[in-house]
């Protein structure tokens, strides 16, 4: 089960607006009358995890509640669940209905469709380097409108989300820590001040910084910038008095050293903020 | 000169409203006074074209706009203009003022501006390898809400705009061509119905349809889904009667036998679909 | 001096999404460099009653506002006050700047200007034949999202404004009283339950609607589809004890005939549903 | 079929907006129980070319989708299509339902189809006088939130459209020439800037500029204030090398001088900014 | 019967909007599966005005209308109508359904239904102090957004509307007159200007300002900050001549002392602007 | 320094726009003249904790922003910070300029700075009584569009926050334990599939369940419905194992008797859906 946020309405409509503003003038001088039916699949024309189905159908039900006069319903059937990995040549659902929301509505939910399934692939791919016991989690790199769907695709990768926003976790960066003057004195800071509910994460760049941040009661520890062998120790230092994220992203040369740290957790920005979109066809019969 | 319409400020405010709407519990606890001030700059950590100088300027100071009480005015000043190539380690701007609001603005202004110079980068390479005689241009293959700001950036790598949306041009693809019948039919209803503003651009997919559109009138032939070969003859058989067009990624090898054929402009989806963001950090002095 | 509310800046800005939502290919081409300056002016090409100035200059900086990189600022400066009447000819308003902000802003700020210019030149001349005893009154009958600058136009134009919504006064109309049952239960009804900031009006169509309206003690009673000796009579039933209004155009015809009843308003859907947008220019110096 | 932009949805909740956000006082006194009905038609009062039925309906599905308890919902059923020539005293169209809603929803139903009818009938009358062989078109002189509508508008009333926003064709006006310095290099600089989805057009005052428009190869030749012998003379200048249109309003006279140029296209802008709402009364049974 | 203007959607959505935003991870954690079922009642833990079942309604239909793959419809039926007063302890609605839907709304919802059957209790508690020759009238201070939710709020405890906004009366203040120079001025200019629908009101301290107001011919008078003894005086004084208001709350002690006076109303910002949250459960069962 | 999300000034729009939408018909009449002054200040009528000046002054800023043509610029200078405790009769703040932009902006300015200011009074009354060792935090339980302001409301008054919103934290009530089947499993899953930064608190009503989340290693321990000797025993329980919080209104009774327990947070929603507005009045200088 997925739900949206008023946000992602808003952002699905945004697209909308973007690309039917000026309406569609091929469509329109030749297939006019709605009643006028296509169908068709969609089909996966690499290996990929399948994600935004959801999206694709609203997309088409969106441009179909705007559509007046005599016409034909679209349905879109999936065949699959989000997160089914799928081989290539893989059909991934079929649809019928009114040619002209068709194709008006095919790029916009095409768009969507290939973005969450590029995201959910790319997690798959890196979480299975990491394995079962290391978590993978995506960040705040994440282009504008798409928090909601890309965390969701995240998820459907087989990934997990770090904080939703600067609203949904605490975290303490160099930066804080300078303007706080120490890193002891920004954890008080933060306890004092954010939400119970919020635990409190320091990024830490050498050893001394791991103990203070320790010793100032810090419930997760993130390693920043250090070898391979510093961060063993780290890890070491840490024990289980607070969860160990390390962050970048994860190639089949460094996963094999990540195994090998007693991290739980693993963020990497490349899964949202250099996706490749995965190869899906709108395919029409003739 | 860059300017936005409504719409780039819609998704601006999106991308503010995701990840502010709850507060920055971290940098309220610890920098809460307005007064307190850092200064830094942006730096490329890899070879970069810039773009998206006037997004990152224009997040910082929404967030400024909506902050209250004494604080220290944020400034920043680009180095470098739009559509410049910057080598690793140039850097690329500074900045200073209130620390509080450069940490509340400094994600989203840089997902902006990485997302940006990414298209423009993966832009300059792609047309580089198209020399000077090939237009590379972009789709409508964009995420949601980018349009306006992604077709910048392709144009800040030396690329060009296709259609903005359905409604900036005619595309006649082969279920159009289905549902009229024939291409010449197509070519004929749009020529009847669409603005005479709009050229008509139609997908071909075999020498006999190349003949069929230069005899309906159109203006523009895209090649689709042809060998090296048909192209070329296809491209004889054309001459000067239509501007063509061909689709596809450009990749060092396809780039050789694509300059070999006399067609006008090349359209890539993943110059906007797949994006690499830039690698750009930026940097507090302590 | 001239408010707009919240629902007026939204309308402007629908306007400028239409209009810029796709760029504007012409003159990024020629005019790119914001600093290439022109300088022009408004002219009335026809007698007009000017109105929509500030709509004008709003219109221009928007866009302005959203301009980015180096330019040159445009400043609009208008030679006459809203509701000044202008002989054909009349420079109205000279300006200068940006040539790339002007030319953008150019079509959607006289589009208002011109609508708004058109309501208070025709109202102008329709109250000049009522004579300044009669009060003409503008209707709902407005164009969507132009509800506040219409009746700033009609003002201007020397009209005055009735209700300006649905919430904005009590209108008992013949449907209300059907349902009711009768004008004097309509009217009781009311009475209890709307506001008793709001007067109660109630159209009435025959000598005894009237004498019944006046019963049940209506504030206002419209003569709906009278004669005009019924109307003549209806006003010396009424005399003082409410205020009267009738509906329709004013022609030089009817003119002489409504001032010789005593009716106080006079209210004209056509003051704002058809509209003959003045005639104004926009000249560019060469 | 008819399909809205998101666009065109905003603009109709603003016209609610307006009229409703402050609730109707009368309505709510009188017919507050929503299982009241009435029923009855739409008339045409003078003779008209019937548009904009579908958000005569939507207008009232939007109101009903807000009421809450118990109603007899609304129907309406047209009786004729969106561009058919109604004589006077034709029924439009029959309704039913909740007097509440439909009393709520009249006037800015009302507001919209009266003024979409009113754009496709004199869009019609002036494309009568043209005849067959010449298209009118309307222009960028559209009242803000209307584009999309009053495009349609035209269309019902056997017009067409030329570029939607100003991203829908490229058009060189004298000020674009100015700035470029030459016709030769305005055109030269859009052809290498604009999407080559967009054909170029040209106004031109005077024979001397006809020529270098077409040498520079101009797709379209707009002839601007002209003697009517002069566009003879340009017209045979120009023969099929590029498309020629007109602008100005089309009277009985003006209409036989035209038709007796070879143009193709006659642009209006009075098609739209200055329209006269038809003459529609929403009438309730008894 | 009740109808939502577009604002009190809006309204909604900016609620949903604050509380879904980053979504709901205990709930997607634990009951992801939209086909498991809840079902339980709501209840009065105190005397209550019930009222609000509408939003209540329409925010699990808004929740429930993003809920995308298979979940189990939400059904919610009040047992009685809003308005109605209910008994600590008396069930006021049953609900079933998928429990993922009815987690993510139950807050939202609850809000909006416990603060206007706040608002609707206390109103009607003052109501009845009053007795039923007084009405009891809200005011403009309401909280942002809930305008028209209050003022049907305060119809349901027994109350009447005063002016829905600034633009739904005319009400002369202290600061108008001083601006006005006198009383008389003030309302003159108002009658000049303002809409003939609307009354004029005015706010006067003296019996001296009673004497000018009534003279001036203000539909309206409101005795403010006067003794009992001059506010009965200025009663005798007004006599039918006008409408009489005065302000404030009313406890039981001046409820009598009111109830003395010959005034037709009674204005209480509290009804609106302290409002006490209704009692209310949403019990699920095991 | 207080910053605003988004959503807080579309709050503050909505407000702007439910009281101007239809104009001020008594401000414009009286004094269209946007050059008319005036002086005055805002002074508390009762002991008072300030909160909420920002949004006063920016509600002004945008009245005046939406004002044109010729009037006199509004200044207002707040003589105390936010959170200041005040005496009856204190002077808060004094304002002067354009008499029109005040009389608009009035009421809907004070409308928030009697609400954010009643919300930090009754907090601060509450958290007094709590003494320093107990944090008081809010609930979700706040009027639509008003988290983030009474958020910061609740710090003004000396209170703190609970989770934001449903994404910000994770709270296992009764339904989500009788969904997962046990406290024990519901822990598990939530720890399995939240965000790590977010805290596990869970709603317990028996010692039993108090030591089963204790054993599942939840972070919160919520004491639900319990009587104070039960709650003792928890805490005795719970030790330093988890947080500990409690629910609840306080009074000078029941004060005492928190007061004696080892918790750390109480929470509660009167706080913020229960407000008493704080008595602030705006007078204007004669």
């Amino acid at each position: 089960m997925q739900t949206f946020s008023p946000i992602t309405e808003q952002i699905i409509e945004l697209a909308l607006t973007e690309d039917l503003v000026a309406g569609d003038m091929t469509t329109d001088a030749i297939c006019d009358d709605g009643r006028r039916t296509s169908r068709g699949y969609l089909v996966a024309k690499a290996d990929i995890v399948l994600c935004g189905q959801h999206v694709f159908e609203y997309v088409v039900e969106k441009v179909q509640n705007r559509a007046f006069g005599a016409f034909e319903p679209v349905t879109v059937e999936f065949l699959h669940p989000d997160g089914a990995r799928l081989e290539k040549g893989t059909k991934i659902a079929t649809f019928s209905g009114s040619t002209n929301i068709l194709l008006k509505a095919e790029r916009t939910a095409l768009n969507f469709l290939q973005h969450m399934s590029g995201v959910a692939t790319q997690t798959h791919a890196m979480a299975q380097l990491l394995g079962p016991k290391i978590k993978l989690v995506n960040t705040r790199k994440v282009l504008a409108g798409m928090r909601e769907l890309d965390h969701y695709a995240v998820q459907c990768g087989g990934g997990y989300s770090h904080r939703f926003n600067l609203g949904g976790g605490v975290m303490i960066k160099d930066n804080h820590i300078a303007a706080a003057g120490s890193i002891t004195k920004a954890v008080s800071q933060c306890r004092e001040f954010a939400p119970h509910t919020l635990k409190i994460e320091v990024e830490v760049t050498s050893l001394d910084e791991v103990r203070e941040a320790l010793a100032a009661g810090a419930d997760i520890i993130m390693l920043d910038n250090m070898t391979h062998d510093v961060m063993k120790e780290a890890c070491d230092i840490i024990g289980n008095r607070a969860l160990i994220e390390i962050s970048g992203n994860v190639t089949v040369e460094s996963a094999e050293q990540i195994r090998d740290l007693r991290v739980q957790y693993v963020s990497s920005g490349s899964l949202t903020h250099s996706v490749r979109a995965a190869d899906i066809s709108m395919l029409f019969e003739r």
